[in-house]
């Protein structure tokens, strides 16, 4: 990625794109939840062609249709999300915050498959922390979820 | 401008901002009407700051607050949205019609103060033609109110 390019897509996610870090509920999870960092473009549908194009540019991650005559261009997991936030950086004039708040986040969990417990959890505060950065409605689970389910998990069976 | 700044404001154009022509009624007007070209970015209030900085780059164009939150940077004028046409021409993905187009309009408007009539209504039908891109259900006059005002001046009178 040359620098305009890196320098477009910062003005793309300042303008019409959003940084996300959720925690995720998951069966079967060690903590009981993810923590899923992504990057989201949303156009109108009829542009589909473009978002593919920067699909194609920056490599990875996947379109979908909604059905609200949207497209959204999602760019999940933290390698990917990482490239991103590292490559649009020294460009970001709205989400300065947002960017630097993330990468935080996510270098904190690159390349470790295993964290502790007490990491995870300082993690899931971190997302929190993060979240009231972006206001939404929509947002499920907090690091006190998590805190609940670790706690439960640790109590001996009755 | 370096072409990383151009190519984030072709991103951030992309994302959230909108390329106008428009025909305006003015009383006065030796057509009746003006065609109006902007360049406008919009963003919530508190991001006021940040559309500030993206002024002190572009160095021309107005700040207003709307009365919902958010935050209008609007560019008027032939020769200032011809720079910033051209400046993100290279790099613009999903408005690149919008860009190819609004510019042959301003092109043909620059520098000439006195244009004939029939050339002033030619234009006025780019502007009719060009609005077919954005969808917008406030447009208010069409290259057929200029014709009619030319009509009716040109009117002996009765």
């Amino acid at each position: 990625m040359n620098e305009p390019i890196k320098a477009y897509i910062a003005g793309f996610l300042d303008g019409d794109g959003s940084i996300m870090l959720q925690l995720v509920k998951r069966t079967g999870y060690k903590f009981g939840y993810q923590i899923r960092a992504s990057v989201c473009f949303y156009q109108k549908s009829k542009y589909k062609a473009e978002l593919n194009k920067l699909k194609e540019i920056l490599k990875f991650g996947y379109i979908r249709d909604r059905n609200d005559g949207m497209t959204e261009y999602t760019i999940v997991g933290i390698d990917e999300v990482k490239k991103v936030l590292e490559a649009v950086k020294p460009y970001v004039l709205f989400k300065k915050a947002h960017v630097s708040r993330a990468l935080e986040i996510v270098n904190e969990m690159q390349g470790k498959e295993k964290l502790q417990e007490d990491k995870f959890l300082a993690l899931a505060r971190m997302v929190d922390s993060y979240s009231t950065l972006n206001y939404s409605k929509k947002r499920k689970n907090f690091s006190s979820d998590v805190e609940k389910f670790l706690n439960k998990r640790a109590d001996p069976p009755p």
